[in-house]
């Protein structure tokens, strides 16, 4: 990961905006809070855990504990915060703040701008965690520069954020970007949605072990039986990319499937927005994309016209982890900007 | 289909545009112009054959000469039009107006816009043929009223077209809306694009007919094989919708999978850019959209993200054949307008 502090950034709205915001990344196991100078350089963080099971309340104290705390330690008295920014668990409604259901924190309709507005006095904007981690590549990652950026983030889901003309495309009620739930294969494995064959159940974490739990009933020898205490499913992704860098056959059958799915994602994204820049990160990319970014390429060859292919970038995020507090920032300060 | 002059019209930048404009639907098989009037109604229509054999300065000067032979008929001395806007086959780059490739044109990079400008001494706008469908339906059609709206053209092929915040989106180069080449089954049937699986290989007229052929050579049995002089690849539309009113197993049989595949893919695109309305047209629609709409409908919500699908509407096109020629027409009017 680049040092955020070498990186060229760009202009934009939020340029108007000099002051330091606050960015969190609310997540089912952690809160991440970032200070963050007008540069998108972070000056100061604090990281909690969530503990969701304490309820809403409890949450929204924590997530308030951890950003008066990393204004702390960058050493920023609270009255020059200009604003905070959120990036939720979804689907959420960016314009009103409220969150309609984020499963992993047990959450229906918690107005979670209006509380937090509240608690620091200061404009508070929410959007759900995969958009504001795809405007952070934009604005200060793999996208700078850029005006058409899909962004798809793999880890235990898979999401997705699409920015065109340099902003957000929410669509027509804020939920617009759920890549990981467009069909690949219809009829295919069933998704944690409800649905079948979507990207999620066929390139996420848990569909990658899924596969490679099937080689393992069919006797298929792999060293993850060994390294994860004998349980596949315990598998975190770091292991995933030890065991693809010592050429095992079964860890690099499942993550060739996954690829192949993101990359027929790929080319039909490329047919339907035309994008310049594809941006793949979160967790199972960040480590084993060297291992699966040629793969998603050729594959979304394949699928894309020639024509609209031609020129579009297909590239890995660069922000890692901090991707959800820098977009966090860069939504706040471009929200503010716009007032 | 409901006739345009009954038909409310939106409020849109054209407005400011108030005389007459001409628009021209330029297709494989023949060339329709028509001149509209700021209200969306066709004051005056001349159809001809394209011949495109005949080479692309044979086919400009039918287009000019049909453009010109329906002001005449229309009344509208020339010096009346303000405006050309045409809808083409693609892909082309609607900032320049040169197609880059019209396989059933036989065009590569033709300047259409600049050699009509020079022909016609007005300003030309051109885009490609499903998006220019899309905004027809859009300004005066299925889709008045609503600004996020995605255009479905089921015929030979497949097109689409996107609007969003009211406006075509047309993506980085203006090649955005390919709906009919999104994946929807990994690894199935073979695209005239050269990929497998695609929304068009599986639910176009030629894919509808291919399964009922693959039937036949099973042995079962369907009226078309007499309708057809025993050819089903000779079916027509028209005869599609015979067949499926007599409740031929093997005509209904192909048309739900082609609605399944269309369904996948209306779920996805709910996901993907959370529209307020999908307006499916074109001549399979237009001729058994009553057969196979309801199958689209479950299908789409069975793949859709229920709080992102809720109050969104999947509708038929209404502007048949017109949506075309009325399409390029705002086309022209709003390019004028933002001049």
């Amino acid at each position: 990961m680049a040092d955020p502090q070498t990186r060229p950034t760009a202009k934009f709205d939020g340029d108007a905006v000099r002051g330091p915001v606050i960015g969190i990344d609310l997540g089912g196991a952690n809160i991440q809070a970032a200070v963050v100078d007008a540069g998108g350089v972070i000056l100061g963080r604090k990281k909690r855990d969530t503990c969701p099971e304490e309820g809403a309340d409890s949450v929204i104290a924590r997530m308030a504990a951890a950003a008066r705390r990393a204004a702390e330690k960058a050493s920023i008295p609270w009255n020059r915060v200009e604003a905070v920014g959120i990036g939720s668990p979804g689907p959420l409604d960016p314009e009103t703040g409220v969150v309609a259901f984020a499963p992993n924190l047990g959450w229906r309709n918690v107005p979670l701008r209006d509380l937090l507005e509240v608690e620091f006095g200061v404009p508070v904007s929410v959007d759900n965690d995969v958009n504001v981690g795809t405007l952070g590549e934009a604005r200060l990652g793999a996208g700078i520069g850029k005006s058409e950026i899909v962004g798809i983030f793999v880890g235990t889901g898979i999401g997705g954020g699409i920015i065109s003309g340099g902003r957000l495309f929410r669509g027509a009620r804020g939920m617009a970007g759920e890549i990981g739930h467009m069909v690949v294969d219809i009829g295919g494995a069933k998704c944690p949605c409800g649905s079948r064959g979507c990207l999620e159940a066929m390139a996420s974490r848990n569909a990658i072990l899924r596969e490679i739990r099937r080689s393992v009933r069919l006797g298929r020898k792999t060293v993850l039986t060994r390294v994860a205490d004998g349980n596949p499913a315990r598998v975190r992704s770091r292991q995933l990319a030890v065991a693809a860098a010592q050429g095992d056959e079964v860890v690099l059958k499942a993550l060739r499937k996954a690829a192949r799915a993101l990359g027929a994602a790929v080319g039909s994204l490329t047919n339907i927005l035309n994008p310049e820049i594809f941006v793949i990160g979160g967790g199972v990319m960040d480590m084993v994309g060297d291992v699966m970014l040629p793969w998603i390429v050729s594959e979304a060859k394949r699928h894309a016209m020639a024509a609209t292919f031609d020129g579009v970038e297909i590239v890995a995020g660069v922000l890692g982890d901090d991707a959800g507090v820098l977009g966090a920032s860069f939504l706040a300060r471009e929200a503010l900007a716009a007032r």
